[in-house]
């Protein structure tokens, strides 16, 4: 079986928690701290074996990633299908909450956003198979381990996944800077999809095309955008407050 | 006078449009594109010199930073002071809005909390001048020169700058994970300063306790916080959002 690094305390401390298999755990000989003192035990309790090795291991294995001392060896993170993805968050609530990534290609923005989405309790993460920075180690530790909880669905053509959405009732809202409204106008109190373009591009044409409504976000200073993590984080938790306070008509 | 370099296309395209003085812009021979001519074209508006370099001289000036074939020397970022802020916002509005940063240290969430900050149309961001970290190059990158167009503010004192702001009739609005209510429920439409800190560490004792309320951003998954720059960013869009739509009590 592959195997999969990851790099920094948090994210080792995250696989462990969610109880993602990780079958080894690498620390730097002489590292200290609280928080590792709490992923030394988290390790113990999972039974997986720690190894004490040399910093250039380290830096070796982690490949760039700052690991701050700390890297584990862990079963890739698996897929899931949309099926399974729809099947959980019907099971849980009415109105299910999806996150469409077109085309993002900067590991900061996604692992950002898939963070993001874990704490806006979205019930899935859909990632084109095509044009997106991989799940990867950068990804995961961005994510803070987020990638751990929130479930990863690959999908083909965005249009299409987009059309067998709607037809299952789901409303598909892009961001875009020239939305025919406001965000706060949207109203989220139903199954929905964000979707969310790469910056400086935005959405494709055909994507924005199968959007029931693009949204904007109100501009007000010198630069006339919001990196595309930020934009997502608003956009989400206006779903999240609408849900918890209602919609103003 | 001292100068400082930026580098990469955005944020000297942003440094220019801003009409900050710039003193030389470099560009790696050979480079190439449409955001490049738009950048040329607006060197040639503000009478900046060009001066055409090998790659490494660019690598130098960049020190790390990402240039993209792209650095210019330009006079410091000029500080602005609070009282200059306040005259400023108070001419536009009756409801100022100030964003105080808690000892951030990343300059990828200080970049980011700033770029966010002028979309949000924050009169002015107020950083403390001990354990935050410096309005360098990397900072004014992430903030897609967003530091040329929002004031920032140096400050001594976190709870001295509140008390005074708060007997000028601000409502000091600290983010806390135990905060007494929802952040929704908060009403915006006053003279507001947002208090945000350091990821992982949160607001200091004595900054909490000058605040006047302590909102709470509902977690709902697996990793119990959020991203600093992402929580800010939500922050200022809600109290936007209030601003323009109204508070439900």
């Amino acid at each position: 079986m592959t195997e999969e690094i990851i790099a920094g305390r948090n994210a080792v401390f995250e696989a462990l928690a969610s109880r993602r298999p990780v079958n080894k755990i690498y620390i730097k000989t002489g590292t200290q701290g609280g928080s590792l003192e709490r992923l030394i035990a988290a390790a113990r309790d999972a039974a997986v074996p720690i190894e004490y090795v040399q910093g250039e291991k380290l830096d070796k294995l982690a490949a760039g990633v700052r690991h701050q001392g700390v890297a584990a060896l862990a079963a890739p993170i698996a897929f899931h299908s949309l099926e399974e993805v729809l099947e959980q968050a019907y099971a849980k609530t009415g109105r299910p909450f999806l996150l469409l990534l077109d085309e993002l290609q900067d590991p900061q923005n996604v692992g950002a956003l898939i963070r993001s989405a874990d704490a806006a309790g979205v019930h899935g993460v859909l990632l084109p198979k095509r044009r997106s920075c991989p799940l990867n180690m950068a990804v995961a530790k961005v994510s803070a381990g987020a990638v751990n909880y929130v479930p990863v669905v690959q999908i083909g053509n965005i249009t299409q996944t987009l059309q067998a959405l709607k037809k299952q009732g789901f409303w598909a809202v892009g961001a875009d800077m020239d939305g025919e409204c406001q965000y706060f106008e949207a109203d989220f109190d139903r199954p929905v999809v964000l979707v969310i373009g790469a910056e400086g591009k935005g959405l494709g044409r055909l994507v924005k095309e199968s959007c029931d409504l693009l949204v904007r976000i109100p501009m007000q200073g010198g630069v006339n955008s919001l990196n595309a993590s930020a934009a997502g984080a608003i956009l989400m938790y206006e779903v999240v407050r609408q849900r918890l306070q209602g919609h103003i008509k």
